[in-house]
């Protein structure tokens, strides 16, 4: 593929098209350090080399790899205080298009990533049990 | 285990003493829809059955099985706007302190991961990959 071919700032890095700092690099999946918008210090982000949108649409043994090459990481960060995030979808946060997962280092209130939710006594999970066992059983 | 024994809520599920609406059963984890404090519609959690409390302490095996399991959840739901998350420590927002991840849909800005980012441009992740590729190489 040639230089700038690819819309997919994530497909360039597999391609070699875009330079990162690389820190997991398999057959299956990438991770690099997060050099611009960093949420915190040691803030990185991981994904499968195959391109798709979202977490549903990605390989099963791709999917796999994930949460350990994460824990691998955040050993080698010596972080304790962290978070794993990961968005699909516009309204949920997802800004690049390619699946992805973040590790987000907490080490203040204010650093990494900052919520603002409260449950919300009012959703009704009843049947959504049911529903999801008679599906998942087909 | 007798009832009431164990003060962790997750093992509790896990040796039958606590009933939720469980969706994934195997070996090695388990999923359900969460009722109480949900954040949104669909709002499930899933666990690795063996107690640990951090991603960095879980079984890789264990750790193998969430997303593939969150990812056949997340199309029986038929959603496709949803975060995937997982807390460590109290500083992170950690409430329940045996491993475990969220998959909570989203249906409108004010229901599901609500957040409050800004990248922190100030952040110096100069060095880090270096430090993070040594370590890793051991």
């Amino acid at each position: 593929m040639s230089a700038g071919a690819s819309p997919c700032v994530l497909c360039q890095i597999v391609c070699g098209e875009l330079h990162v700092d690389l820190v997991v690099d398999t057959e299956r999946i990438a991770g690099f350090v997060v050099r611009r918008e960093a949420y915190s210090r040691g803030h990185c982000v991981f994904f499968p080399k195959r391109h798709t949108s979202s977490l549903h649409d990605v390989d099963d043994l791709d999917l796999a790899e994930l949460l350990p090459a994460i824990k691998t990481v955040a050993a080698a960060l010596e972080v304790t205080s962290y978070n794993v995030l990961q968005s699909n979808g516009a309204l949920a946060g997802q800004t690049v298009f390619h699946a992805h997962v973040h590790l987000i280092p907490k080490t203040q209130a204010a650093d990494g990533l900052c919520r603002d939710n409260q449950p919300s006594p009012g959703i009704d999970q009843t049947g959504i049990a049911e529903r999801l066992r008679a599906r998942l059983a087909r």
